[in-house]
């Protein structure tokens, strides 16, 4: 039924007209946004990607494009040709609200049935029929406005690391399954069959082995998968800027990163970040915020009290502190007049992350309030106020536990009092970045009973822990570095060991024999035979750095065709059933699973 | 056991030294090429991505970098401090040649094996070596320069798309099996145990359906798969730019991928290409070329002599006639003192295309020799030679056969004569584009017994041909074109259909009812009931363009990490066997194939 466009040339876009263009005569093509029809004149909203502008159509304008306008509906495709003339009744909300466009001819392109979704900014329809209808959804203007500012960003990025010498490299999607990483998701390999490649999680030994070969600096913009149970704003597929820079330490990496950030953050939003961008070492960053990624727009910053109620008589900070523990606490600025139910939910949150609960300090104008205000002296409780530079009108949050629960529960506590305090939220424009540095390189698995890389196996350690390698593995920190944007990470990387010798040193405080270290990373052991140069790098989460250039706290808002929760795609339903010849081929079967 | 950069920095890359910095200390960083001891200096030839430039140490210039220079052997890698000097020597074959660098610092970063392979230009190693040891082969000049041409092609084609307004946009990985297409790669999901995602062979249904939500111009330089058997310069995952344009018709597509390929070719090989660029129907590159993608760098083009011969005593000729087949030659110019073994071959070589035999008719000085000569008359004869220009010297090749075979045998023997006659071949450096337009739509698929879709099933008829849609489908042309460069297709793409009308008569044609075309396309049929603007595109094969632009007829010299013949991966053992317990996770397991 749709008229073809043979012949015809677009002359611009919808949302380019302006009173500038007055005089000229246009070609239009773009969706109907609305049509109102006024007896004798019919008004289109026309609209592509960069607007809409209003087309007049009248009998007395031109006869046969009215009469054929008539059979217009929303969501129709158009091709109009017409003179723009000034708006006898401007509107000034719309950019193109000046002028309109007098139409001489009209072709429908396309009809459309009535959208199941309306086509506006801000829908609230179920995502299920978002994602159903994607294709739909996202003709909404804030979903393209979103993908464009995603197109950009990514151009960007990419002019930055070709102006800086870094080649953009591709490496492979069918590869093998990385030991020590999160589940892998699976292909099977025909050629060799009950054989399979695995996609990968990052390009982080591939890139390693570009640096090995000599190329310098690399980058890539890759997809990467994990299959792992989805979390918000976790998508099982999703896209990294990839970072490998060699003859460098980790100021150079660091100096590299802020460059970029800076210029992409001014080129989409206008905003400067002012450089250098702050550093914090893990371990400060965990005593004053409680968190690795801290979100630095507020204060609330932690206060370690565990010196000051060494001696007191409360229970739980005596068992807490016998026990390796520590207490720490929140001044709770201006708060002391929360009521009993509020700081009982506080309570309840913080027993989520762990703590056993949150004792509470309120200072009133006349009286100290506190449950636990008999266990202390008078001299103890001053101490206390005086080291969380308490006054009127504060409340003192306070948990006592092993240390990890204490700054899991209070960096959550913090958060949360932040976002009730109104510190951080949608009026928060504020973007503060931060470089969490000397990152621990181990943590201690409690289930595998030994100490894992927090990082990867590797990630070099410090030089002045190295000594400490064998024999406190806990205390050895790396260079290893996140980027972190409003408490969120953004990216992360490190130097990695080029040097054998403390590779293996590495593996075995790993609780690796050299047999399955190499049974694991043989491939990238036998690189580093040949001269390996020094060399680190960093990734970014690209989707979560497209969604703070976008302001929106949904992953789906800037991926064109994202998964559902189940890892599902409501639009083309996948995954599927196949034909299980080609299973065969493949040389593996499905299981009945009863 | 390597040395520390604290401290140090790069002060320049080692190619790019001249005269111009004689006087200068620079701190440079690289690897081994070669060290020679002669007594009181070694002087060292340093690697970078960049080039070579010599280094030398002595006891009368720095004691304690010269003894640590005793140490030094191939492919160790260092940091080297020193002045920049003119040689006494100079070496006109090095770019860096006029000058050297006199150590004054050295540190050795890493040490090096003696590596398995050469690193040198045009190695001649075992595939397999290569391979395995592939951070090695990437480290010869040539290679890095073909990846470094791949960056930079990448990076032209992003620049022009963006400034012609395509935005490029990420579309899924893990999507729904391609049906009509060729082998899918499968993923098992674990959250639908038994169900499959499937890797694109394209993202052609996704580019459409971003017309259908108006993002007007899309672009992707995109990573595909093919599970198929492979055959030389094919890859299983292989890299596409891929595009796609609204409110277009034939010439808007094919005008802007002119401009792109003329900049291309420009800045990377400074070889003009004249616009527009040559189109030529399908119909006649078969009929000139024998081919739908022919290498029009030379001539000796094909001629039909069916009317010539019509009436001849031949019978070979009558038979084929008979059967609604064809008389083709090619006059082989000055070939005429071919010997018999000569063109017994060539007999040989067309009859692997399919065609009986090769008829032929030498133009000798004095005598028209041919095996055939004796079925046709003088006036037959002269008809002949009259209709393929014939001279004196020629040797003129005829296949007699059903159109197909005689259009593949004689297109295959025209390539065999022009490399024979060293037409085309490494001395032939010029670049011969062509459109070829005007494909059929379909074509029959003996096996199956029915038309299928020689593009795919969304390819836009010619408008002058869409009555014979039923009656008459092997007459319908379709708005398809594919670009040609040398005789190899590089891109192609097509019109498509925005017309549901028009789709449904496609799917009529290809016998397919509506229900199993609903079956297999729902969601882009769907979409297609909400206003899809006229649209089309096309896709390239970036992996063979880049072979193009680099020179090298292996597609694993422009593929970082390619799979060898069988789809695996020499140096990381991919495919490779998994934990029993992830599968089951998955709701497969492995068929023991006995």
């Amino acid at each position: 039924m749709g008229e073809s466009i043979k012949g015809l040339k677009r002359s611009c876009m919808c949302g380019q007209l302006n009173e500038s263009n007055v005089g000229n005569t246009v070609t239009l093509m773009g969706w109907v946004q609305r049509r109102r029809d006024l007896g004798s004149l019919i008004f289109v909203d026309l609209r592509d990607r960069t607007g809409i502008v209003q087309v007049v159509f009248g009998e007395e304008i031109d006869k046969n494009a009215f009469h054929k306008a008539e059979a217009i509906r929303s969501e129709y495709v158009l091709a109009v040709t017409g003179n723009v003339v000034l708006r006898e009744s401007p509107n000034p909300n719309m950019p193109t609200g000046m002028i309109e466009i007098k139409a001489t001819d009209l072709r429908i392109l396309s009809e459309s049935e009535t959208p199941p979704i309306y086509i506006k900014e801000e829908l609230d329809a179920a995502e299920q029929i978002r994602l159903k209808y994607r294709y739909l959804d996202l003709r909404r203007p804030d979903m393209q406005r979103r993908l464009m500012v995603r197109h950009r960003a990514a151009k960007i990025v990419r002019d930055f690391m070709d102006e800086n010498g870094f080649l953009e490299m591709e490496t492979p999607m069918l590869t093998k399954s990385t030991p020590e990483g999160a589940r892998d998701y699976l292909v099977p390999s025909r050629n060799f069959p009950g054989m399979f490649y695995a996609l990968p999680q990052s390009p982080q030994l591939f890139k390693q082995l570009l640096m090995v070969s000599g190329f310098d600096r690399y980058f890539q913009i890759v997809r990467c998968f994990r299959d792992e149970d989805l979390r918000a704003n976790r998508q099982p597929e999703f896209t990294q800027i990839d970072i490998e820079m060699s003859f460098v330490d980790v100021d150079d990496v660091i100096e590299m990163n802020e460059r970029l950030i800076q210029r992409l953050f001014k080129e989409i939003l206008n905003v400067d970040v002012k450089l250098p961008i702050m550093r914090m070492p893990y371990k400060e960053a965990m005593e004053r915020y409680g968190s690795d990624k801290p979100d630095i727009r507020f204060g609330l910053e932690l206060v370690n009290l565990t010196d000051v109620v060494r001696n007191s008589s409360f229970k739980v900070f005596q068992d807490a502190i016998a026990n390796n523990g520590d207490v720490r606490a929140i001044n709770a600025k201006g708060c002391a007049d929360f009521g009993r139910k509020e700081i009982d939910r506080l309570g309840e949150y913080v027993k989520t992350y762990g703590a056993k609960g949150l004792a509470w300090i309120a200072i009133k104008e006349d009286e100290i309030k506190s449950p636990i205000g008999k266990f202390f002296s008078e001299d103890e409780m001053k101490a206390i106020i005086d080291r969380v530079n308490g006054e009127v009108g504060d409340l003192i949050l306070i948990v006592a536990d092993k240390p990890d629960t204490v700054f899991a529960s209070l960096g959550a506590l913090r958060l949360e009092l932040g976002r009730k305090l109104n510190l951080i939220g949608p009026e928060n424009k504020e973007f503060k970045f931060l470089w969490v540095t000397e990152f621990p390189l181990f943590e201690y698995d409690e289930e595998e009973n030994r100490y894992v890389a927090k990082h990867h196996p590797f990630t070099m350690p410090m030089e002045e822990d190295l000594e400490f390698l064998e024999t406190e593995p806990g205390k050895v920190r790396a260079k290893a570095y996140d980027i972190v944007l409003n408490g969120e990470e953004i990216g992360g990387g490190s130097i990695r060991i080029h040097d054998t010798k403390i590779q293996e040193r590495m593996f075995k405080a790993l609780g690796f024999t050299m047999e399955s270290a190499w049974e694991k990373f043989g491939f990238l052991l036998e690189a580093f035979k040949f001269g390996p140069p020094p060399h680190g790098g960093l990734a970014y989460g690209f989707d979560r750095l497209v969604m703070f250039l976008t302001g929106t706290e949904n992953i789906k808002d800037v991926i064109a065709f994202p998964k559902n929760q189940n890892a599902a795609c409501p639009l083309t339903n996948a995954p599927n059933v196949v034909d299980s010849k080609q299973l065969t081929e493949l040389g593996i079967s499905t299981i009945n699973k009863e």
